[in-house]
């Protein structure tokens, strides 16, 4: 199969559900990026969005969410606000790009919400991964096609992470050894569900990651690369 | 049995929730702070609060929750907001002051939120019940020992109501129509589950109202009137 011309030449490119997973400092938004203009160039219409927000209510759920102090919401309370700026999200702004048959990338999606909770940060810092199961199911309902799971050294990842968070604090606060935890739990969440999820190597520059994430997408998607 | 003395006196008194619903304007707030007032006449410990709020974080999301556009948020991102709110109003004020055996006064509760839901706002702006209820069942756990449904015309709620209500706005824009179904929901509500809850008549003055919910409150908790 050769790359397709067009949006309207690509039927096995509509509406694709694509997120990414990993610690913070994956490079999750650097590949989004790269990776929706490599979809763009094989002929996809793209929408690059991220969670918590990608809509404007869900936005200022994300507000309450990554500011203030790492002990203001409890986990289960936490599930609930992710979980009201995910269905937001998912009726303004992934809804109808999927039904227009776009290929929605997504920075962050339910499997944040899973690690950080099974990850946990303290004594019954952590809600049940069944409750978290229970609410995706009652109130999303729609699982991503595919998952790409970041895999790096959180050491790593921390040190690459040179860009200015300003307000954005919260969840680095509760530090190292949950981002450990974090990574374990997101390599967990891959192995479980190897039919929709990718565990990615994440090392290396830009570019290299970006032909890794790239042969799998169009692997998955079932296209050929541009 | 006479009025006791203290809090130590009244172990029917520990660890009530007693909650106020109603439309908009029936007189939730005013007969809150004068049930607290009698009841603390009578001995008791009383917690006065309210929803949603209730707790600093409570709060920021009842900002979220009151202010702005009515299509803000669809019925069911709506419905998480609520349970999001409830959920630190439970953990942050009302389990500590129920586990202190204080008699707590809910200003709404999970009844607003079925209330509202099941009156509708045009199309599809309506979470299913059992969303509701599944949600409240997943996430808050606990049922209020008394409900007190103050009844009462909306229009003549409506003219009562004189008070600013400053930013405030967000669900009486939804019109009159939409208080009238919010009322029958609300008696719905009362009728169906008769042990918890009971229907008061809510016109009238605010002392011949509060005279009404003092007799119901003593007699359900099982104490004298001061
Ligand atoms: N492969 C890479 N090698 C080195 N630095 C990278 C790489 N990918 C991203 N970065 C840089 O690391 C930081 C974090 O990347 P980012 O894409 O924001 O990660 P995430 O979204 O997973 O937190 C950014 O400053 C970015 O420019
Ligand atoms: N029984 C009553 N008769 C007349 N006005 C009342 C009565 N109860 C309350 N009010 C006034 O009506 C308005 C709405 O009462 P409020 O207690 O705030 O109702 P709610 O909390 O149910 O919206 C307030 O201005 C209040 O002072
Ligand atoms: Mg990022
Ligand atoms: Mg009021």
């Amino acid at each position: 199969m050769s790359a397709p011309a067009g949006a309207d030449a690509t039927p096995l490119l509509t509406g694709r559900l694509v997120t990414l997973e990993g610690v913070d400092g994956a490079g999750k938004s650097t590949q989004a990026r790269l990776l929706a203009e490599a979809l763009r160039a094989a002929g996809a219409t793209v929408t690059l969005t991220r969670e918590p927000g990608g809509a404007p209510g869900a936005e200022a759920i994300r507000r309450l969410l990554v500011e203030g102090e790492p002990g203001r919401w409890s986990a289960l309370t936490e599930v609930l606000l992710f979980t009201a700026a995910r269905r937001d999200h998912l009726e303004r702004t992934l809804a109808p790009a999927l039904a227009a048959g776009n290929v929605v990338i997504c920075d962050r999606f339910v499997d944040s919400t899973r690690a950080y909770q099974s990850a946990g940060r303290g004594e019954g810092a952590t809600a049940p991964r069944e409750t978290v199961d229970a609410l995706h199911r009652l109130c999303i309902g729609r699982d991503p096609d595919l998952t790409l799971v970041l895999d790096l050294d959180p050491a790593e990842a921390a040190a690459r992470d040179g860009a200015a968070k300003g307000a954005e604090t919260r969840f680095e606060a509760f530090g190292g050894a949950f981002q450990t935890r974090l990574r374990a739990a997101f390599r967990a969440i891959a192995e479980a569900e190897p039919a929709r999820c990718a565990l990615v190597d994440a090392a290396g520059a830009p570019d290299a990651v970006a032909r890794r994430l790239r042969a799998v997408v169009f692997a998955r998607l079932g296209i050929a690369g541009p």
